[in-house]
């Protein structure tokens, strides 16, 4: 197969003022490369791409059944979400069921990625606090993993805690790497966060998908979550919740920061993770949904749903319309 | 001469994350290409980077001595301000000696770019005006531009009106294009903006440069305001204002959107145009002092003082340190 190269461009005017690269990796269940673009194995952090990852105990270690969680709290488990009223409200009912506190989170604060409530609270002269955090959901999930197992919350979110452990041999099973292949960080919410190749993400992905055809399994539960509320995984506005909420569940998704993208396909067993190489999240959307449509994995009427993810328009200071975003997407199809 | 390639590189724990590549060209007055990575003729919108040759004709054509302009003022037309008070109250002067008015700016409201400022607007409920703008002393030499030629400044930001006309021709001189090789688009805040090759604009910058080392002329009149008044060209906590105080009139910088930056050497009579190919804003410091160190045009004093801007650290929601930018420049070097 041979090494294709894809863009998304920055079009001001008629010339394409910037480029951002993208690498893809297209893979199936067995762990076959399908189709890619760029480097598949680039070796990345998948940020909240984990998410998925890092839920699943909660629901095979039984700590869901235990403490009652629904199927919304499960899938904010699994977000990156806006701290819009209803996200903090299901992070707290998480926390309520388990018995722990808000002042245990280990993620510090930031504004909400919500604009309506980042003014809100801006005019009511309130600062954002850790419910707010885009993954107050994922360690609302890890600290309850921790009470079930009858562990010691309190340093949950750093590598050594059993948490972690449990989280890194999971992990460590649905891509198909041994832990000491995966590179170690800190995330932007202070948890240890993972680094792979982009094929062994996409093979994550793979799995899931092929476990949520089956409709077997913890993995399966996860992502039925996910697709039956995505507005959980992400919030008005974005990306995961729209596309999943427009392909009604044929596609379940996930975003990272620094431009990493990852998707299911359940109906095809395909896993997809992408990295835009800078990092920019502004050419995250174009390029899905490009490859989507490269692929034939979405139809030509929910392109045109997502026509604002898809090509943006970019605008001005005076609300002009100055250029676009649009994909450039060539991928090398076939068996690697 | 080969073609290098250089990159600023996002590392986070042991891993670098994401990569911004970057083009770089150095010129110097005869128009010789002494140094390059990338592609030294990327064609990218210089954007504000031409805000020295829009502020040229207000001195060439007696505006500055007419309505009385200080070199603080003249320096603020080649500014893209962090809309802090001194630079709103700097515009609003410009606009009073002209006898023009705040409302006929073009430039739409942004919030501004200095964070105490936006913050104590938004405490106050206040929202940002025209004059906040970053390129509102662009405007309001534009429009003292068109009174001093006795133009009606009405529709001044648009291509055909005159002060668009004298503008490109103007810096058509100084790039050695002509006109018709210039595409235009529409810049952020409305106005007509240039795309060239980044050699091109490295020329124009070189040959600011010598003119600024001969001290004759209206380039060297504008560069001097530049210089002497670098708060006025960017704001507290940016490169362009830190560098040029720090390098005392050795250099003088200017940051367009988009990943474009621009420097003049005036001892070299060099000009250096660099664009982060991706248009990522963090990318641009850690390029540009990675560019100065690597042709030695920096001293490593200089570069300590400014190594926030040269290796900034990154830190995440809990405030802890995860990694850093870090720039690996890689200039060919010779006569092209």
């Amino acid at each position: 197969m041979q090494s294709r190269q894809s863009v998304v461009e920055v079009v001001r005017g008629v010339v394409v003022e910037s480029r951002h690269r993208v690498h893809v990796a297209v893979v199936d269940a067995s762990g076959a490369l399908r189709a890619s673009s760029g480097d598949p194995e680039l070796v990345t952090f998948v940020r909240s791409a984990a998410k998925p990852f890092q839920a699943i105990p909660l629901v095979e270690d039984g700590a869901e059944v235990r403490f009652g969680l629904s199927a919304q709290e499960l899938a904010l488990c699994c977000g990156s979400h806006a701290g819009e009223p209803m996200h903090v409200r299901t992070a707290e009912s998480i926390l309520r069921k388990a018995g722990l506190d808000a002042d245990a989170l280990a993620c510090g604060p930031h504004p909400p990625f919500h604009g309506a409530t980042r003014r809100e609270l801006a005019e009511r002269g309130l600062e954002p606090g850790r419910l707010h955090n885009n993954c107050s959901g994922k360690h609302a999930g890890m600290m309850t993993l921790a009470r079930a197992h009858g562990w010691d919350p309190r340093g949950y979110e750093r590598l050594g805690h059993p948490v972690q452990e449990r989280i890194l041999g999971e992990l460590t099973r649905w891509v198909d790497l041994p832990a000491e292949a995966i590179a170690l960080g800190a995330d932007g919410c202070g948890v240890v966060c993972f680094a792979m190749p982009l094929c062994n993400l996409a093979l994550g992905y793979a799995r899931l998908a092929a476990a949520a055809r089956q409709g077997e399994g913890a993995g399966s539960q996860v992502v039925a979550a996910m697709t039956a509320f995505p507005e959980m995984v992400a919030g008005r506005g974005r990306i995961c919740t729209d596309l999943m909420r427009q392909t009604e569940g044929r596609i379940f998704a996930k975003v990272g920061a620094e431009g990493v993208y990852t998707l299911g396909i359940p109906g095809a067993e395909l896993g997809i993770a992408l990295k835009v190489e800078d990092g920019a999240s502004r050419a995250v959307a174009p390029a899905v949904l490009g490859v989507l449509r490269k692929l034939d994995l979405i139809s030509e009427d929910d392109f045109g749903a997502l026509l604002a993810y898809g090509i943006p328009e970019l605008t001005n200071s005076r609300g002009e319309v100055t250029g676009q975003l649009r994909a450039q997407i060539d991928l090398g199809v076939g068996d690697a």
